[in-house]
């Protein structure tokens, strides 16, 4: 790096760090022994503020003489994991007046059996929203079954053509966890336009989609994010990902790897968004918890914000589900794309030879 | 950057440059009077082999009693350009042994009628890949009609379908431009895997794809590159995209600005494939000339490798276009996933909740 480049570089962090209260230190300079603390992202709040948000817009949807949405969620199996998740799924429903059903499949069903159970809730004009939860038992094929789901009622957004429309920026079912890590940014108010964001992992349902909402186009119907973008996986070296890190005004990790995010790799005032959860098993104690990819305590010295886990992200994901059967209950998403007479899609243009 | 870092960073450059002969700088310290050449990437020449390949793959298909495969372009309207890219691309098909036909359709068509000759063509058994011609005129959309060709047919790769499964890393008919910059890459004897690719544009049809393929999985359907990619664009501040055009392996430019990268922001021995194509007018001479995005005379003197413009990408793309027509003729990709009792595709067990 060259001196002017250098220069640049620090006269940036000092800008960013001098927008925070209490600003004592400058890219490992301490000024003095009162350190800076990072904003804690209360994803627990933020999710609860959303939920209370979809509250009211039910009940003006009912109070217009709508049908109360539904979600049906299919739960193959007996995983205890699973049906925690689809209790919680339910429960959040029913606080905001969403209908919800859990329709229990014996995990010896087999693949013909699911997709007939889809066919016919996708039939069926009282379901808004239909929920697989996944893993599904190793002999069915989850891509089948995600694409069986009518695209219009996919509230996970994991239909083929929902993955298609939305990596064009187009208005559709957008992955939950994706969009709540693109709503707690935007809500914590941090700018993305023309900034740096790393994306740590590139998973088809976490990595790839947050990285395709950070950099597309804000004026795109995914209102994405305009910030330069950068992929890293398990193949980027540990130097490169540092030099990449430290120059990120934005860090998503999604890599399940505690502690791959350090403050020494972190520019001060960087917004940490941590979607990373891995159970640690404590041998002496017995117990466990949960940790995510950063090392909270001491990234939240240089970091201007930063997420819990727990409470950062999961509970996003969530509301954004809630959101997302809103969404297709009020069919907000013209699918008629793939018949003639479409409606027209600004992006159409972009297709270029 | 700290010392440590700059020491791997200078380290690494040496060891880069040292590969090529005649090394005669390292990161703008000139060892001596003689400058290093960059190797330019002949894209005229790796395009003709792939046809040439093609000829012999095409003629086995046949001496094996198959079908001859064909391609009907679609050509609306009188655009010179248009009916010049249909021409070169038809003269191609049939160099090969591919059958080939343009069917122009004035520019008067209503959707609905262009509509309805694509479904004739998808209802065509005869016809294995169908192009349409972008641009369209403005009172049909785009994406209506890219949608409407049937994904086994769809030669460009523009349906929804392939466009879903191309971002899942699934096997698929996959854009001419990112598969033609791919191959150029991969039969440059370039490596990517680990390393750091830049590409500038996200455009949905060049920018993003080639992100696509360079970041993700090598063991995935589509075979991509494994790299940490960095996405820029129009809102990359210029010192952010020079700071990590700096760092790259590999830059792939595709943003439409003449002297976009020049030689300070590119790390000796880089790769730089170039697909930005403008004219310029010589207001002196009355004459134009086609330029990319990159100083080409100054870049060559620090790079290791570099696409020229005219002749690096511009010929992969209708090569690619030919192996598409292949592909889809020998109905290599399994397009049943919409359906019931689908093939396992090994990237579905990745969408966990």
């Amino acid at each position: 790096m060259n001196t002017a480049i250098y220069k640049s570089f620090l006269t940036k962090s000092v800008k960013v760090i001098s927008t925070f209260k209490n600003a004592t230190c400058v890219r490992g300079v301490h000024i003095s022994s009162e350190r800076l603390k990072a904003q804690i992202i209360d994803g627990v709040k933020i999710a609860k503020d959303i939920r209370r948000e979809l509250k009211v817009e039910v009940d003006e949807w009912i109070a217009r003489g709508n049908k109360r949405p539904h979600l049906t969620a299919l739960l193959v199996g007996e995983d205890p994991a699973s049906a925690t998740y689809v209790k919680n799924k339910m429960q959040a429903a029913r606080e905001i007046g969403i209908e919800s059903r859990t329709l229990k499949v014996p995990p010896s069903v087999t693949q013909n059996e699911l997709l007939d159970h889809i066919q016919f809730l996708n039939g069926d004009s009282h379901v808004d929203g239909i929920l697989v939860q996944l893993p599904l038992p190793k002999h069915i094929t989850e891509r089948a079954i995600c694409n069986a789901i009518a695209p219009h009622k996919d509230v996970d957004g994991f239909n083929i053509v929902n993955v298609g429309r939305f990596c064009l920026d187009m208005n559709t079912l957008i992955p939950c966890t994706p969009l709540g890590v693109q709503e707690l940014i935007k809500r914590t108010g941090v700018k993305t336009f023309g900034k740096h964001a790393v994306v740590c992992g590139r998973s088809k349902n976490v990595g790839m989609p947050i990285a395709m909402l950070l950099h597309a186009d804000g004026l795109g119907e995914t209102s994405a994010m305009d910030a330069t973008t950068t992929i890293c996986h398990r193949y980027t070296p540990p130097d490169q990902l540092a030099l990449l890190t430290r120059s990120a005004d934005i860090i998503v990790t999604a890599a399940g790897v505690p502690n791959l995010i350090r403050a020494d790799m972190v520019k001060p005032g960087a917004c940490i968004i941590d979607v990373g959860i891995t159970r640690i098993h404590n041998k002496k104690t017995g117990k466990s918890k949960l940790v995510g990819d950063v090392d909270f305590e001491a990234v939240s010295e240089v970091a201007g914000y930063i997420t819990p886990v727990p409470g950062g992200v999961g509970p996003m994901t969530v509301a954004m589900l809630m959101r997302n059967t809103l969404i297709a209950a009020k069919k907000s998403v013209v699918y008629n794309i793939l018949e003639p007479g479409a409606v027209v899609h600004k992006e159409a243009s972009q297709l270029r030879p």
